[in-house]
């Protein structure tokens, strides 16, 4: 199965107690590309600038990612830089320069109206709905946002949650969005608002899915959430995109498997984490370039250690 | 298996969201003991002032706990008042009033001596210490501290350190104590200290445990840690307590077990969390005092569908 992902390529500049680095291809379409790549074929929409060039393009020829919907337009990259100098869970913003990002207006190549799954990374909800409502037939739309989007930008983001399978969003974004300081109060109200299921991401303590009974295709009914622990490291190199490698290990496993039911929704959970674990491990996307085969079982199975009775 | 306690037994004031009470049963040991009590015989050493009456001595004999360790002495016990209502995760204390508790030297009556299991709660070092030499027979040292001992009594703190098997504190305070920032590389330094194995509570997002080459009698040698979670509750009705009701989950179920492997490590972990998410569900100890038979087993199990994958 194919899955189209809507969202920024980027260079970062990035400053962590491990080091710096003045540019690293990023950007959450990037790290969700990289990440989905080890699990099923993915197709990119986004936009560059003159900078984005073939070293660029090659990290993602080189894992089999579809690029013919990456736009390259005068002008530069969107730029960003930040700090994790003070707090590693955190990204404190130094600058950020929209560039050509600017006036980014997602194109779907008609060679990706097939795509069966859809994540729209976390962009200007204007622009997520656009995506949305170009390709009506997919069979699941998963999607992202930030504290900007609910904050300034709500009515336009209520729209997308109304035809959400499963938001992917942070612990103090769910609270925000629902006006709820309560984790499970909160998240029911974020269900109210349209998605079938909710992914609440922890940082360094994991994940919590929170589900509504139109949960599953097959009527399978979950009323109990689920966890998903992350995995404690010695050090974190660089958190940068680290949510977005979880949603592409999340969303990357289901759209490998034959259907969404709840145990596929929870090896979903573990494969995000495990590839949230490896994209901290290095600066910018170095680790998901290129994983060597086994890894990825490797820490599913050290995942299930950590968490598991027996 | 019989437990001994030694830690405090006090009157809580306590404001949360959810609402206030004047004067609440509390203190660690009462915590502990009261949840260790469904799993085992439990001791208790701790000093009580005149308004300590047959009330409150019920609620520990209502539970089968031994409370022939409890010296009681004129004047008033220990008072702590704290709110919550700016921090679920963090108390604010109001007031403290050490009272009978500032002259506490435990004294281990004769027919506590063959206790096989001994929890220090968080009192002063000095005093740990004392009791842990009084008990050399013990098969098992668990103990609690605080910031307050961490930052000013650090040498005391160490001598007990040494001489722990398990040494269960939170976040917060593992970092302090190790002086490091990171988690795991924090857990290693704490564990070069002395104990055995490290359980660090991470409040709503469950625990970790740490352990090192010397953790099980039987040789067995654990390298990955271990996640718990924590239940997500859509109310929490008061907090305080609820470390001290999952180190009695926690220790009260090793306590039960004819050896400490791995797996019973884990198991405890659960009824930790487990006895932790019913502490918190009503205000001070109500909770804890009356749970119903099954209840227990029940929650274990529903912690088992929250984190397991099949």
């Amino acid at each position: 199965m194919t899955i189209l992902v809507v969202g920024s390529v980027a260079f970062d500049a990035l400053e962590t107690p491990s080091g710096r680095r003045d540019r690293c291809l990023g950007g959450a379409a990037t790290h969700f590309a990289l990440a989905a790549s080890y699990f099923t074929d993915v197709r990119v929409i986004a936009v560059v600038g003159e900078d984005f060039g073939p070293e660029e393009e090659r990290v993602f020829t080189l894992r089999n990612i579809d690029t013919r919907g990456i736009e390259h337009v005068p002008g530069k990259s969107f730029f960003w830089s930040g700090s994790y100098m003070k707090n590693l869970n955190e990204a404190q913003t130094l600058r950020t320069d929209l560039n050509v990002f600017q006036t980014f207006s997602p194109k779907i190549p008609p060679e990706y109206q097939d795509s069966e799954f859809l994540f729209l990374a976390n962009i200007d909800p204007v622009l997520q709905e656009e995506v949305r409502r170009e390709m009506p037939n997919v069979k699941l739309v998963c999607g992202d946002t930030m504290n900007y989007w609910i904050k300034d930008h709500a009515e336009n983001l209520a729209r997308v949650l109304k035809d959400l399978d499963v938001l992917l969003i942070n612990d103090t974004e769910v609270k925000m969005l629902a006006k709820d300081p309560n984790l499970v109060q909160a998240a029911r109200k974020v269900l109210d608002m349209g998605p079938r299921a909710l992914v609440v991401k922890h940082g360094e303590y994991g994940a919590t899915a929170f589900f509504c009974d139109r949960s599953f295709a097959d009527g399978a009914s979950v009323i109990v959430p689920f966890r998903a622990p992350a995995l404690p490291l010695a050090e974190v190199v660089d958190p940068t995109g680290a949510g977005d490698s979880f949603a592409g290990g999340f969303f990357g496993y289901i759209a490998s498997q034959p259907a969404l039911t709840p145990a596929v929704f929870r090896r979903a959970m573990f494969y995000g984490s495990v590839m949230g674990s490896f994209a901290v491990e290095r600066f910018g996307t170095e680790r998901l370039q290129q994983l060597a085969p086994g890894e990825i079982e490797e820490r599913f199975a050290l995942f299930r250690q950590l968490s598991h009775l027996e």
